[in-house]
């Protein structure tokens, strides 16, 4: 096989940089010459804007240092591939981009969307009798790609909510059972709420965890939800409560699009953009009486590489790595998965699948791994969660904080 | 000495519970036979919830988990002490519940209105010729406190507050110049800027830094905020900005009360109680027609124990000792301070002040190290902050989350 080119897409993770390494390092074990990185995904890649990987990861440094760097180190890119039939123009260039550098495959890190440009692109080079091979790279920390067991960078951002969210509780009730504190914390997922359920890992043998959860895979209903708090406001004084961003009420608008008595408009007239947490909160407060706050998570929960999830990043590495020897096989068309073989000890072993059924389908939390009462995570989950939050890589620091491999 | 206790009180910090440690380490040192914890500081001790801290802390396994617990173990509060001369019922009940339990001394740690609880407590001890000792032990992120070269807790959240602005800055920029994303990130510190100044410490060698920074200290002027980010966007695309809460305009008033065009108004028709932060993105969407958003640091930046700073760590356990020490050398009604001896190599002493001149007294950040532009920090800033930073405390794994002591 000539070179390779591999690229980051879509919202970045913990443990994005981590695949990169892991194609790095299984090209460069198999001989490739060159392992070329897309900056800013498939749009840099029209531009032919490509960096050579050994500049940065020839040394066992750069890699240890890659490992630990949060967000795309290439660049990310939101680029929707259009259909053949609407123009082979960009189709055309990307492969001129890929002859004009010797290269015979293309790896691409993503979730659902990129995923579709891996479909797109391998359809395209099947049918115009290309030799060109290409492989996908599951990351999203909204583990909603199906097929896999799980997605890196998921772990990451869970072991980042249910470290946060420990924090949050015992400084939520510092003053005890003498002051109220109603603190509704706003988790990333607008779909799939994988993310807002790995709240219930802050639960453990020191930490009472938090109260109620609130996933978009389960109709909210707001009158239920003020219901509730009220009653746990009977029985205990601090109370912290996961909401996902994505809840949605039973006409299917987003709880944050709710517009309450008085329409919620922002300072400029336009209508309120601020996220379902404060909503609640502002909600709780003008209900019930009671001092109620929001902590939105917001891009921190993904972006945190300092306490990301060792295995996560060895899974991360490792679908990396299972995607050259795939390609170096033969594969084409097709997504890394991650498959888990055994529960106890934990273990997972990477296979790969028909990027057919993959792309553009959305796996949601199941609904009995959800409690009774809609608003809780059974040990069913805990058991497929769990496992995905051990271990840490700790950071490199140099003069007080993580240091990161950035381009040139 | 008989027995002594110790309380926390106020807003918590990542090493609030580190000063706890020291207290418990000098007075066992010393011999002291018990040394009790008031349960939600000096409202609790007034209907007597105190606890024997031999329970916690006699292993050193548990000053271990203690120095990296969030949030006050002990519980804190904020409880204002009435004037003398309006009744002396809570001094009575506070002496009359030390001598009960045969306490000789008092230790609160906490900030600037904890300071005066210690002042009104070693006064009226001198008035009423009681033997009793008071003294406090410096606390708070907001860094205010005056006399002393800074406070425990400030270096902890300056580190987290420049760790996650080096990931945000990263995550900010993942689509280059293909997206326009200005990014404001909020802060704490309501008076006192020195938290949101320590947003310059995210500059390095591989981090390009936040584009500007506002403190409270200089009049935010609205216009000249629209200006420089119309400016900036003409030179890059991608723009992070971080704001203390606290920033306030030529009248006096808080940006987050400003009410722009439409009137900011919640939900449910009250005053909008977003922070200055999306109150800004959402002027720059409106006026300069950039994507926009922020991000409050939140209880996060205080809570985050798992990245405290070593060397706070370590200061606020040595405040704790000294203030023991002082105590058994017959100090009462004093603060212990730190004193930078060196700037390089860093190295700081403990001494104590008298209470009277430091109790209701704010420091902010001086004028000559913000820069001449009014939204940067000097050299001399970082020379002062840097240090305060450096070092980890890495924190007790325990499935996947950082281990914390709490109270049974």
């Amino acid at each position: 096989m000539g070179n390779i080119v591999v690229g980051q897409s879509g919202g970045p993770t913990a443990v994005i940089n981590s695949s990169v390494a892991g194609v790095y390092e299984a090209a460069k074990a198999a001989g490739v010459n060159k392992v070329y990185g897309m900056v800013f995904g498939i749009q840099g890649f029209l531009e032919e804007k490509i960096l050579d990987l050994d500049e940065y990861l020839s040394t066992q440094d750069g890699i240890e240092l890659l490992m630990r760097t949060p967000s795309a180190f290439l660049g990310s890119c939101r680029f929707k591939m259009p259909k053949p039939e609407d123009g082979t123009q960009v189709y055309e260039r990307i492969f001129e981009v890929m002859e004009k550098n010797d290269i015979d495959a293309l790896f691409y890190i993503g979730g659902n969307d990129s995923m579709d440009t891996v479909k797109m692109l391998s359809d395209y080079a099947a049918a115009h009798g290309k030799k060109q091979r290409f492989v996908g790279v599951p990351k999203t920390v909204d583990n909603d790609l199906p097929v896999t067991d799980h997605c890196p960078g998921f772990g990451s951002a869970a072991k980042y909510i249910a470290t946060s969210l420990k924090e949050l509780i015992r400084d939520n009730a510092v003053y005890g059972d003498y002051r109220t504190a109603v603190l509704i914390v706003e988790i990333m997922g607008r779909h799939a709420g994988w993310l807002a359920a790995a709240a219930a890992l802050a639960k453990d043998e020191t930490c009472e965890g938090v109260d109620a959860i609130y996933l978009p895979e389960i109709v909210f209903d707001v009158d239920a939800f003020v219901d509730k708090v009220d009653a746990l406001t009977k029985e205990k004084k601090t109370i912290v409560i996961a909401v996902s961003e994505g809840i949605k009420v039973a006409d299917g608008r987003f709880v944050c699009e709710l517009t309450g008595a008085g329409g919620a408009k922002d300072a400029f007239g336009h209508t309120q953009l601020s996220g379902c947490g404060v909503f609640l909160a502002q909600l709780l407060s003008s209900k019930l009486g009671v001092k109620a706050r929001a902590v939105e998570l917001s891009t921190l929960q993904r972006a945190a590489t300092h306490i990301a999830s060792l295995t996560d990043i060895e899974e991360a590495r490792m679908a990396g790595k299972a995607a050259v020897n795939a390609a170096l096989s033969g594969e084409t068309g097709v997504m890394v998965t991650l498959n888990r073989v055994s529960d106890n000890p934990y273990k997972c072993e990477t296979a790969v699948h028909d990027i057919h059924s993959i792309a553009n389908v959305e796996r949601n939390v199941p609904f009995n791994w959800v409690g009774e009462d809609g608003c809780s995570m059974t040990e069913e989950f805990e058991a497929y969660a769990r496992p995905l939050i051990m271990g840490e890589l700790v950071p490199i620091y140099e003069n007080g904080t993580p240091k990161h491999l950035v381009r040139k």
